[in-house]
């Protein structure tokens, strides 16, 4: 539970994914099955409550118990949880949605009805949002900062395996909800989707542990990822009622590698959401039956000519260009903010002053009758989706002032301005000022605002073309105008697509528009937009996982072929912090004093190193407390006592085992204080197994080791505990802990109760003896018998690649895998040496950990021999080790020959 | 190379993924890096050919060599080869559309023209097709028979990891393109899109190997996987032009577990040959723009009321039956032919006759005149699809009469049968005669068949609707009337959705008929088909990978939680079959003897168990048969030889180094043969070794060891290869072979030219003598320095569970794993346990392979007391191994305390 240390914001995580808990599991099973054991017996296969209640009414007890497990089965089952998830979230989506809206109107109510006087106006403008976002930020901040911003990076990270602490509460879900409601409301350029996916996600784990009430299958842990996959999924989903295109965005923006068994369960409960939350429209009267969210209205029979494909691929293009300066301008912000000191410090110390300034300075441009005229300024971000997709031409022939449609198209049209100036605009201001307003420290998204600007893009350019061919291009005697609606259609997608890394958004359009027909513009320009973004920057998420310092694996770039040329061994860490199987608790103290890794190597010995398995540093510093604890000096001091008394009466013997075992203690403690100074005490150090294998169930410490060290942890442990970095939380707990109190002594005691009864000793040990005792401590063997080993560490070789490793532990979420040669441990990778390079071969910043010609190095000369020189390696060791005693004659054979 | 053994088609496969073949991937790495070390060197990073040519002309040829490394390096990014790719196939796709239209329409001119007598009429309708399918069979049969069929069951296996030989052939591609041409050509109710999978990953592979000719980087093989997956998607892609549908349809069929990186290929190769694909049709002037394939003309803006939701349902659940019962229907045509023997052996005898009399019966059924005009017997599938999806109302009023449209439709109506029997008898006569020609070997899918009896089947309901609500349900004034053509649709993704348990088909329709309007009926009816489907049997694909016994994991079913809660410890085979490390021949003979494991383990000791790596059989077996191989038998006589002459001048030294080795290797020659007789001969075992760790260059083997035996290789080699089940091929090599031939053994005399050269002696050795010799040599130790390794085989412990063995089998596409306990070996899994034990939870008819209540056993009691007796065996060991050197002084100290 170490943190990560250079993690600026200290994120407590832990690796939860197959291997790193695979020990914690063991226990947990263990328990489980103990449990079960004990409700219900084993006799011929039926449970055991069944018989005992034969006695009286037994056929209707048998009856109630058999439909309560079969209801508790039925709720365990997945698609009851997908479909109250969907249910749920559905409601929450269609909620917030008319908060949104019936806020949204009572601003445009305030302003409208302020008309007489502009400077009213402007106040009612600008205030009403104001409120609204400080109220988000502070709202947020104070219940759960963990809500602010999008939360796909979080979720990408946990679906990845790390748990990250508070992330997924019930009041991160106010928080998250209530905020997101406000800023949506104010008007700000700010998203759903993003949130949306955090949202769900927090629904299902919440949901996960109020069904586990129920049943049992929700306790397992690989379960509630596969659940929380598909939870992203149904955020998406039931935020553009666009399941498809929400279950693919989900995937591409979480996985790295997606389990095709987990589909069915995304595209089931977001197609219950969607159809939900679309139903709730037709129920509330908003709509004749369920269609899409912006429904368009294109010609079918030929949605556009091939001659257009160059415009598309144009917009593509120039989207993936937007998409990768979007990315860049909102890390720029961030990074600017940060580091200017002065400002910082002056944020810091009042937390709503930024969000309330940047509110303030974007309601101020966008106010309609100044600036925002020149930018349809008051249409709200859905009016301009809507009005942007439109299937008519604005600029017929060019000229505005055929630009005479009613309803909300209208705000686009100026008297002195022209439709395009009026799009370039929009295009510019809103786009910095989506890249600012997504810096605002509330529950917001990146996805609509950048969708909207995409599709004014799309829209500039083909009202470009339909000026420039007002007849259409086609020649063969049909006129078929060029529809401007479908070129924003294809700007939405390639921008969004852009900015976020995806190919889905160009599913996400079909569904929100409702058609299809421009399928292929679509998907070309979206890869294209993918193909320059991706090359130029990292994704949004991506991007903000790298500022907010989050453990998470980035995604090797495409085209880099290098990776499969550079090796483990080229970026191992070859100095490994191991403990050997017959170690004493010195090197065991020395290795935790000196490193800081969560989990260290165990290996037969020093000179074979054949790895064994690893065991968490937690168990360890158990291991170690334990030996140099107070209990045990307590006993000792008991031992010596009674070894006195017995000196003083030589001749009587105690005849009971008891006394046999304190013999062979006190025998085994008299030896090391004769040789504790410092000599190699291999003979020593192998006793203290005798009487563990024989007698287990007295002399055993029992197995639950206590995880923090004793209030009396004695010199050497408080020395160990003060340089390893849980210095914080367990020095609190040394000082709490009054070493005198006898109460909170007691847990400590009763794990030795057996022992500690039958004589009553004083501590009267002088500290120079504890440093004394504890010197011989050290001096013994370590006893691994309680301690927990995780038997099967994953091990790659030396010559594994890059690009392998990657897999391997994206597929696995690992956090770390040692190196092995045929047995031998030679390293050790971890993430950070892997996302080191990762990064230094992949994006133009990070430094190279090597030179790309680096795969011409000197090791060209065949494996194979590499392999033979580990062989004889060994070779030698097994020949030295268990031949000894056969080595003489077989000399003496060679010799007589 | 073992065959499965119970494998009818005897199937001769290999692991490739990851950690099967990691070995070999070594020494090909090995052999690249020392080709381009030659190649370039390593002065100062620069290479070393720029250095060479400064002489004359310098700078000219550096331009040259930096242009021709540029347009290499082009040439190996991954786009240029997926628009080579998405370009060929769009080309294949559309000649082949071509050829099959032309062959369509022959067969109608041909009907057409001889009107006049129904005979003549009869025998063209018939012999037409059965013609062209025995054609098909034939050249397939002769040319490949692994095209027959569709070629997805394969490729799930071949993406799985496995090397299906012959699958990814010129020849295959051949055969599949024309036979597949042919077969479709005939009119039978086959379907494109399968092949056209298999078509795809044929040409990625055969275009792989092309471009390997140009760079490097396609020899890397998890590269050609990724290629294999995204030319699957291109396959689905340019057969329906639906990019995405294509995309989502081959990763769900093919892959279990997807990584989402490779996701941009797909969609980028898919999108890219569709567009080729539909700007051919373009080009050819079949169409005036691109548009979908099957293009509809719904209203968009009431598509369907919310009260015909249920009417969707209900398609969706029939569906989900109809398509189990289609996948029983085929394996059971499938296993009724195999099982009547007398059938099958006539069958056998005459390989096209079963075509020929299966187009004869379903070609006669469908005879327009006849039967046919009862079920639209004219259409084709494509004209069949395309009336199926008509937006107009056939059956208004539910009076047939009113059904007077032009064209195609008109195939519907008949004088005296209502429009719902004709659909009605089509669906039925369709649906058997569909399964029954899939199970014809030409190449064929089942998709588009199935689809259009989906199609029928909603039409059908949707002329029911309409004929129930002739002016819509919705009550709100306007009349919508019911759309039965949007039913159809729905049908049609539904069935087909259930057939090969996906939901993608959803998607293809949209694609295939332009419109996504009816999105939520769509997806409902698709899932609640899949989930009928997916409970009742297989998949389709699944199903045929269980006929014919393809190497393949089955899924995990949905909602069977009991996967929990087996453990591999209750499938594991404990009897593992080892080599340690220390053995002798006669151990690896005997190993080699009892079993037929591919692979090996490879332990330190028997009393250790530690696992060290895995050793595959083929090395092992040429390990042998160089040791037992004539050429080692030719030294020994040699030596004996010259040792006799040393014998006659005692004192005369040869004095060379050569002598001295030659000595050293008669020295132990002599020990083994006084020890012959079945002592423990640790000792003589250590030896061996020595001279090849002094003087490896001169002694060791050179690094390829021949893979196949000598021709002379003794009589324990061949006592070997009789059993083994390698049999067949061994015995014919050592057949053919004359062991007298010189030419053939010279191979063999190559590898130990260093030796042969300086005596000439005759092989005078007489059987017994060989006998005795072999008997000597197997006594000695194994050298495995020369042998590959697998450093690091895959490990699991006791207490992993099935769900995540499964999940780490299916992920890192491996074949067998290991069990071990902190380093030691307990047992082995392997793909058929898994299996089985997968096919036991899971399916109905499997075996179980324990009871459910299983995981009440008595192992409750805590997992830690588990590993500590697994700690207190290795103590053990590791005492009595490492120190006994030290146990008598520290006895003795004990007793002197």
């Amino acid at each position: 539970m170490a943190g990560d240390g250079s993690d600026q914001r200290a994120l407590q995580y832990e690796q939860t994914l197959m291997y790193g808990r695979y020990t914690q599991e063991l226990g947990a099973y263990a328990k489980e099955e103990a449990a079960r054991l004990r409700e219900s017996g084993q006799r011929g296969g039926r449970p055991l409550d069944l018989l005992e209640y034969k006695g009286r009414c037994a056929k209707c007890r048998i009856c109630t118990v058999r439909c309560q497990k079969f209801l508790i089965s039925r709720v365990g089952e997945d698609w009851i949880f997908l479909i109250l998830l969907g249910l749920l979230m559905a409601l929450v989506s269609w909620m917030m949605d008319f908060c949104i809206a019936i806020c949204l109107q009572a601003q445009k109510w305030m302003y409208g009805g302020l008309d007489s006087n502009v400077f009213l106006q402007y106040l009612a403008w600008v205030t009403y949002p104001v409120v609204l976002i400080t109220f988000s930020a502070g709202f947020t901040q104070i219940l759960a900062p963990q809500a602010v911003g999008s939360g796909i990076p979080e979720m990408k990270t946990i679906l990845r395996g790390v748990v990250l602490k508070e992330y997924l509460t019930f009041k991160t879900l106010v928080a998250k909800v209530i905020g997101l409601t406000c800023a949506l409301g104010s008007g700000m350029p700010l998203g759903k989707e993003g949130p949306f996916v955090h949202i769900a996600s927090l629904c299902a784990a919440l949901l996960s542990k109020f069904m586990s009430l129920f049943g049992g299958i929700y306790e397992n842990e690989s379960r509630n990822i596969e659940m929380l996959a598909a939870a992203c999924a149904v955020g998406v989903g039931c935020c553009f009622a666009a399941p498809i295109g929400g279950v693919l965005f989900s995937i591409e923006v979480t996985s790295t590698f997606f389990a095709v068994r987990n589909y069915w369960r995304g595209f089931f409960a977001a197609t219950f959401s969607a159809f939900i939350f679309r139903v709730l429209a037709v129920w509330n009267r908003d709509e004749e039956t369920i269609t899409a969210l912006f429904k368009t209205r294109f010609r079918l029979d030929f949605p556009f000519d091939l001659q257009e494909l160059p415009a598309f691929a144009v917009i593509g293009i120039a989207s993936g260009f937007g998409g990768a300066l979007f990315v860049y301008l909102n890390r720029l912000i961030v990074q600017f903010i940060r580091k200017q000191k002065a400002i910082n410090r002056f944020l810091m110390k009042k937390r709503l002053l930024y969000p309330a300034l940047v509110t303030l300075l974007i309601s101020t441009l966008t106010f309609p009758p100044g600036f925002g005229q020149f930018m349809a300024g008051k249409l709200t971000q859905k009016e301009s989706l809507v009005t942007l997709l439109d299937n008519r031409t604005w600029a017929k022939q060019g000229i505005a002032e055929e630009f005479d449609y009613i309803g909300h198209s209208q705000a686009w049209t100026h008297p002195q301005v022209n439709v395009f100036v009026t799009l370039v605009l929009f295009i510019v201001m809103k786009f910095w000022m989506s890249a600012l307003a997504t810096t605002i420290p509330v529950p917001c998204g990146a996805f609509m605002p950048v969708f909207v600007i995409g599709a004014a893009f799309g829209r500039l350019v083909g009202e470009s073309m339909a000026a420039w061919f007002p007849d259409g291009i086609n020649t063969d005697g049909t006129i078929y105008p060029i529809v401007p609606g479908g070129y924003a259609v294809v700007g939405a997608a390639a921008l969004s697509g852009a900015v976020t890394h995806t190919v889905s958004t160009a599913v996400i359009v079909f569904e929100l528009t409702g058609q299809i027909s421009h399928i292929l513009p679509v998907m070309i320009a979206v890869i294209l937009a993918n193909a320059v973004a991706q090359s130029l920057q990292p994704s949004l998420y991506d991007s903000i996982i790298r500022i907010k310092k989050l453990p998470y694996l980035p995604e090797l770039g495409w085209g880099h072929h290098e990776k499969y040329n550079i090796r483990v061994e080229d970026i191992m860490v070859r100095d490994v912090r191991y403990i050997t199987l017959n170690c004493c608790y010195r090197d065991l103290h020395n290795v935790l004093l000196t490193g800081h890794l969560k989990t260290l190597a165990l290996v037969e010995s020093a000179d074979s190193m054949i790895l064994l398995g690893s065991i968490e540093r937690a168990q360890l510093q158990a291991l170690l407390s334990l030996q140099l604890g107070r209990p045990r000096r307590l006993d000792f001091i008991r031992e010596r006592a009674v070894g006195e008394k017995r000196r003083l009466s030589v001749a009587s013997d105690t005849g009971s085992k008891d006394g046999g075992r304190r013999a062979s203690l006190e025998v085994r403690f008299q030896i090391s204080t004769e040789e504790s100074t410092f000599s190699p005490v291999r003979p020593v150090s192998q006793k203290p197994l005798k009487p563990a294998l024989k007698k287990p169930s007295v002399v055993e410490p029992p197995a639950e080791i206590p995880q923090i060290p004793d209030e009396n942890s004695g010199i050497a442990l408080k020395n160990l505990f003060c340089t390893s970095p849980e210095k914080e939380g367990l020095e609190k707990n040394n000082n709490v802990e009054s070493p005198t109190s006898p109460e909170l002594r007691k847990p400590s005691k009763r794990v030795r109760i057996s022992v500690v009864d039958d004589v009553d000793v004083e501590d009267d040990m002088t500290i120079r003896e504890i440093a004394e005792w504890e010197e011989q401590q050290l001096d013994e063997q370590v006893n691994f018998s309680n301690c927990k080993i995780d038997p099967a560490p994953f091990q790659l070789v030396e010559r594994t690649s890059l690009h392998k490793t990657h897999t391997i532990f994206s597929l696995l979420g690992l956090d770390h895998a040692y190196v092995t040669s045929i047995g031998r441990l030679i390293g050790v990778v971890s993430l950070k040496e892997l996302r080191k390079a990762i990064e230094g071969s992949v994006t133009v910043k990070g430094v190279k950990v090597r030179p790309p010609l680096a795969s011409f190095r000197d090791s060209g000369t065949s494996s194979s021999e590499n392999e033979a020189t580990e062989l004889h390696k060994l070779w030698d060791r097994h020949k030295s080790m268990s031949l000894p005693q056969d080595h003489a004659p077989s000399e003496s054979d060679e010799k007589s020959q």
